[in-house]
């Protein structure tokens, strides 16, 4: 079997900033090279950033990414990495509605590409077959499906280029590349973060290359763009199903890997009949050159916890910088859901940029003031205390407002405080409301939940102290000081906007509420069908209510990471305007 | 030539209201039976509400909407108008996923079907086979699609039917309809209003009439849902291209016509081989009778503003009306756009249930509260004056801001003010900023955008002048006061958040701002292509930066009516996080 020596580049590049996502590739390529690599791959649209949405609709767009391929082409050319053949994911377009048949959106111009790049020119291109239009994905919204192969051929062996969903269908191209017997099926993905994902993308990548007797070789782009976090976490997995190489989540990297994989046949029959599907090929000659040793140690996957906050954290850092931020500010409120916020954008993007506030009202108990203190001791966050009482008062009494309007007042003097400083400052809002509230509208509109970015907004309350308990006990494992006050972790939860309150006057137990939210929002199941779960008929009815009512809220609420399978956004697209009938027997 | 009495119903339902959605369609049958007709057909999913988005992929929504159509049946039958064959829109499903084959996306449990109800039974069904997912549609996501036929034979006639989007496309189920040589095509439609969308609506019906030589009857639902306006104009057009009848616009409506049409034929060539497409044919026994005359007059669409008021207005009362609000509030600045967005609530849900307050600030000129006073007095509109100063001065004091941020908190006391008077009466709260603001940010996030709903979001500033101008003509026309003061027209518009302050101290003069967002937001074209139209460089780079950054500010925006071809919200995705390239000769 011939040896071949791959790269596959984990980038984090930029939605729409071509140039400095080219000069990742570049920078990628001549590690590569230096490496002794013969091919280098990057992750799917890798060029563009991922996803570009309605972008590709832009002719403009498209030009300038056109452009930047082929000056891509160039610049590796001028490093003096031009032998070096490059897969570069990109948009491609944009092409004549008119030739593209009736396959699709009236108004797609653009494929998703993935072309090889090579001695300053490009030499062919595959696009994507199957387009994803579920969950998070837009792509039959944007893009024209193609129908052909590419083939590259590098010292004898053939690598067949797949791009993302491709992978994931058994019918299409996986078919056609096992029909030209490619020894290396090289797939480049743009795949978010879900908790348990690599639980179901890891056995995919195997099982298709016990299938293909072929070498997978997966690779994945890297960091936060809007709600997404893309974790890298690319690997290379043997005929054998044996994995090869693996490269860390969430964090920028190039995996190399020596692969023995089945040299190329010519054979007429195999190799020129895969079903419909028309084959590009390019042989690539590649020079005997000294090859370093690689001495790579396959990536282990960090425990649950600590790949959700690995997420949040590269979520929240990459928001911020790709943005032009450089530093943030939040409530403190003495409360778990702030104090995690808090130390994820310490972790984030450093303590030193990260503004805490801690605005206590006249019902605030002593507890949130000196946990919050404390917190941000521990943490070394800046820290100021903004009373609202005097603030609070000339509004509440010129208004009358009494009851649930006067607690909402109360969330939106402090919004007032948090947007004023980001203005003055330059700070990103934090919004620290967690899933559960999100999911049943237990929050201000206009108050708790202004802000950006919403580091937390897939969590439920139950993981939030999940999260709280790990970071501590990571912190003393490494010897540092637990960042969150422990008091902050024990006590009842309470939005403290009127005496004595707690969280449970109004809603259910949060293991209570986060399984019924868990059947209903991420399982799609009835009323009834949760009742049937074994949880009270008249609970299960009021968390429903209230979770279709707060539609609207949602859909004001700033964005934030996705880690889970079932995140609210785009993700779970329904109605403001919805009235479930009251028919018996109906859901 | 046989002839037929087809009646068409332009029902308005509430999505997932089907038992209410279901007695409109029993109304209509009572009347279309009264009427003689041979068959009523009802628009798109008329028993579930459109769009259902990702409620159709809820197993127990599906389930339940197939019991309401069986119920359906049973209650015509019920209701003594069993004998009439009545064409029902609606969700289809669920669909075990493994039997659906791999043309979609992977967890698509349903289908977007029209099925065929008579006496007291379910008699065929024909699923949409194209299934439309661009602008504001995402139907690939959620359904899967038809691939046969149904065709109703009716007095010697055979009626073939579609759903709309298969009638826009030139391939499919159009060319099988012709095959069969149906003597009626008849679609059932959802079809969203926009303006001048009936000038590609009408000539499309017309079109398919005269190449298929054979009638086309057209129902379309009415009525708002979110941000959609469903604008009815169900038509019918002979195979000679000419409109025999059409329905009102914006308005519930049952249109019934006789046509004579094409006798159906059983030769077994023509009939039985319309490509790889099976048909269902289900033939209905008509009883003889005496028919009470006809006569419906062809109803004339209004002029263009005409048209966007009403859109505007029906997608206000359905918003306020199918979210269970009896009353609305707003701010009034003396300003034309809160002007305008008083008088459409007032046209929309009445006088009496339009909340109004003047919050003038230390800025506020003379006139912003006697245009406001004069607007309240002239239309009616309950009216109060919160002024903000004493409000406003204690956090401007307590937190030192100045400039921006001192304007800003002006906005967000007012935000505070009208989010009270919210809670405290139930009223929902409408923003009133109109599409031009909205592209280019100039507004106060948790400002003066804070609201439910957006009555004028997609109304371009120019638009809104014309609109006022138009409205108040039509006042005088109809021998009614004019309702928006002339000052409120004539003014310079000014947000008064400082001395002496205009709106095009910070914008271009709104004929040339309107310009450039048309070509850069509409026509999608880049900030080169822009600028070659005419405009001045460094104007349109700034107006494209503003509307680049201002993502994150309108995705946190409330839902409005969409009149325009391109809306923002779901019409326009694009990402927040975007760094366009500084690559020179890229956009």
């Amino acid at each position: 079997m011939p040896r071949i020596r791959l790269a596959l580049a984990q980038t984090n590049p930029v939605v729409g900033d071509l140039s400095a996502n080219a000069q990742q590739i570049v920078h990628a390529a001549r590690e590569a090279a230096a490496a002794g690599a013969d091919l280098l791959a990057t992750g799917e649209m890798a060029l563009s950033g991922y996803p570009i949405e309605d972008l590709a609709s832009r002719p403009s767009f498209l030009a300038a990414c056109h452009r930047e391929l082929r000056m891509l082409a160039k610049a590796l050319q001028d490093a003096g990495v031009g032998d070096l053949p490059v897969i570069v994911g990109h948009p491609d377009g944009p092409f004549d509605v008119q030739s593209l048949g009736d396959g699709n959106a009236p108004n797609a111009i653009a494929r998703n590409s993935a072309s090889l790049v090579h001695h300053g020119h490009v030499k062919g291109t595959y696009s994507k077959h199957h387009l994803p239009n579920y969950s998070v994905f837009d792509e039959y919204r944007v893009f024209v499906p193609g129908d052909e192969l590419l083939v590259v051929r590098v010292r004898d062996v053939d690598i067949a280029v797949l791009i993302c969903e491709d992978l994931w269908r058994d019918s299409g191209p996986v078919a056609a590349v096992r029909a030209v017997r490619a020894g290396v099926l090289l797939t480049i993905n743009a795949s978010p973060f879900e908790r348990d994902k690599n639980e179901v993308r890891l056995p995919l990548v195997t099982r298709r290359a016990v299938e293909g007797d072929t070498i997978v070789a997966y690779v994945n782009i890297v960091g936060g763009q809007d709600d997404l976090v893309f974790d890298g976490d690319s690997v290379v997995a043997g005929a054998d199903g044996r994995v090869l190489a693996r490269a860390p989540q969430f964090a920028e990297h190039l995996l190399v890997v020596d692969l023995d994989a089945r040299a190329a046949t010519d054979s007429p029959q195999e190799n020129d009949s895969p079903g419909q599907t028309g084959v590009t090929r390019v042989e690539i000659e590649s020079a005997e050159h000294l090859r370093p040793p690689l001495d790579q140690p396959i990536a282990e996957p960090a425990g649950d916890l600590e790949q959700v906050w690995n997420a949040l954290v590269l979520g929240l850092r990459d928001y911020v910088r790709k943005n032009g931020f450089s530093s943030v500010v939040l409530g403190l409120s003495g409360g778990i859901d702030s104090a995690v916020c808090a130390v994820l954008a310490a972790d984030a993007i450093g303590a030193d940029a990260v503004h805490c506030v801690s605005m206590p009202s006249r019902y605030s108990s002593d507890h949130s003031r000196s946990d919050a203190d404390e917190l941000a001791e521990r943490v070394g966050l800046h820290y100021q205390v903004q009373a609202i009482a005097d603030l609070v008062s000339p509004i509440e009494s010129q208004l009358s407002l009494t009851g649930i309007a006067a607690e909402n007042l109360q969330a939106r003097v402090r919004a007032i405080i948090l947007m004023g400083l980001s203005k003055t400052h330059g700070h990103l809002v934090l919004t620290t409301g967690n899933k559960s509230e999100l999911a049943v509208g237990y929050s201000t509109i206009y108050g708790d939940s202004v802000g950006g970015f919403a580091p937390i907004k897939d969590v439920p309350k139950s993981m939030v102290w999940e999260l709280a308990r790990w970071r501590n006990a990571e912190a003393v494992r490494r010897g540092e000081v637990a960042p969150i006050p422990e008091n902050s972790i024990e006590k009842p939860p309470s939005a403290e906007l009127r005496p004595d309150q707690t969280d449970q006057d109004s809603l259910p137990p949060y293991e209570v509420l986060d399984g019924i939210l868990e059947a209903y929002v991420t399982r799609k199941l009835g009323a009834a069908d949760v009742v049937a779960l074994g949880y009270d008929a008249d609970t299960v009815n009021e968390v429903t209510r209230l979770v279709d009512r707060a539609e609207w809220k949602r859909r004001q609420g700033a964005i934030g990471p996705k880690i889970s399978g079932m995140a609210f956004g785009r993700d779970r697209r329904l109605p403001i305007t919805y009235r479930p009938t009251k028919t018996p027997g109906t859901e």
